[in-house]
């Protein structure tokens, strides 16, 4: 009890967790793996600090992105250009489509595939979070240069990219 | 239909998804959070396809590691260095102690915390996974030379490092 009146533990003390150094993570730490996770579940956090009046998710932020850039996208399109699984995609059109963000009508082409666009209203939300999705995203990454931050970009990138990892058959 | 015949839809038939070329990701691309987020869904597809015959997810495998490595080590420890939330480890503690592979004991410091470990079948198992988490994590990080993959984890350990990305009050 004494010690939450010392100035240390005064900074220390507001909801921040324990440090992570109480429990070895040793095991953990050597991984790229657990690193990338940790860095997920941190940005996670910050885009829902700074987005969250909008109630617009990351996922969400990302499909209404692509519906803004492409004419005519489909669903299946989409699910594959962000790695979704489709049904997964599902459930996140129809909340942005009952917020009348955006519409679906079916493909011509494919009658059990929709193309999804953005209404005005969707429009003009995206126009909005843009703003705070980029600034939090420079804000919350000024722990690295410019060149530290394209080169992790570009490291990442190489990563995801379609083929890395797949075992080869001898 | 007709071009259902073609060489080039022949060609692009089989299980992978289409190139995310397709769509526009220019206004996603700059964006660390997203691709983190794209990282993060590629590393769990291989972790899955990997060790996913032991019926361990990537979770599973911190949260072992570390009771591994801890001697008395509660939920709320583990809950903190992994900055998961605790009522979502109550659930993957549960189904581990169910499978045999922890034991939970009421703490005796605090009565409303458990001090976990692991029993001698969680300590083998996690032996046999540890070889094939670390291989797999090597495997599929080939994309990057040894120097590029540490300065990738030192970026993102700067990136999640508690105090981060917090708004100062002006």
């Amino acid at each position: 009890m004494a010690a939450r009146k010392s100035r240390a533990s005064a900074r220390a003390a507001p909801a921040d967790p324990p440090p992570a150094g109480a429990l070895k993570l040793d095991g953990l730490l050597g991984l790229v793996g657990y690193n990338i996770r940790r860095a997920d579940i941190f940005m996670h956090q910050q885009f829902a600090r700074t987005v969250s009046r909008h109630a617009i998710r990351p996922a969400d932020y990302a499909v209404m992105t692509l519906i803004g850039a492409s004419a005519r996208a489909t669903q299946a399109d989409i699910a594959a250009a962000l790695s979704i699984k489709r049904p997964n995609l599902v459930g996140l059109v129809l909340r942005l489509e009952h917020r009348g963000l955006l519409a679906r009508e079916v493909s011509q082409r494919d009658r059990r595939n929709h193309v999804l666009s953005l209404t005005p209203q969707g429009r003009r939300l995206l126009a909005k979070v843009r703003r705070v999705v980029r600034d939090q995203d420079r804000r919350v990454t000024q722990c690295w240069t410019d060149a530290e931050r394209g080169r992790l970009i570009a490291l990442l990138q190489r990563l995801y990219a379609p083929g890395n990892g797949r075992v080869r058959q001898a």
